[in-house]
């Protein structure tokens, strides 16, 4: 079974995470059967922590996790503190299958999305 | 003439700030007879500023420019500090029509943008 987890930097202001929680909702419902299950988990500052998200879809039954960053920049969090994060739970869980997606920034998706945004 | 102004938060980082304008290349590649000219600004840390970014656009020839967030959630950038920015260009520019866009946090495509970037 395959669990998508979305990785938000989280923050301070409580309503900016709700708003990743929202967005998780509305991939869950659209992800159909590609994903059993689809959570959200926080660098910092909001919870659920990155560890605790993968221990929450491997606890219903996750053998394989996505994780995306849903960042626009690779900037440091992206390209080292979450891939830090993945190794330190694949250690923890060997049998797991994590792979990494691209950032939110690379989706070839983006550029449609702005210019109907934009209308 | 109608224009497309990108306007991201700006990073000390340089290499995020080329990654929105290199965003904003491939926007102006695919905007074809929407927007004659796609630019971007930032709001801080990097060039150019908003106002900046405005007049260029004017400069080209624009009679409207549409102002798109280029932010994940509707924190006080997107609340206020961009709002205010678009007021005061207005008032500098009173017969330009100014829009301002929805934030890239509530794209419909974002969804599926994600979807297919985690394939």
């Amino acid at each position: 079974m395959k669990a998508l987890l979305i990785i938000a930097h989280g923050s301070r202001r409580e309503d900016s995470n709700q708003e990743v929680r929202r967005l998780t909702a509305q991939l869950r419902q659209r992800a159909g059967q590609d994903y059993a299950e689809v959570h959200c988990a926080f660098l910092e500052l909001a919870e659920p922590s990155i560890p605790e998200g993968i221990a929450q879809c491997i606890a219903q039954g996750a053998e394989e996790v996505v994780l995306l960053p849903y960042f626009l920049s690779a900037g440091r969090h992206v390209a080292k503190d979450i891939p830090a994060e993945m190794a330190k739970a694949q250690a923890d869980h060997p049998a797991i299958r994590l792979r990494l997606a691209p950032y939110l920034g690379l989706a070839e998706g983006l550029i449609d999305a702005l210019l109907r945004l934009a209308k």
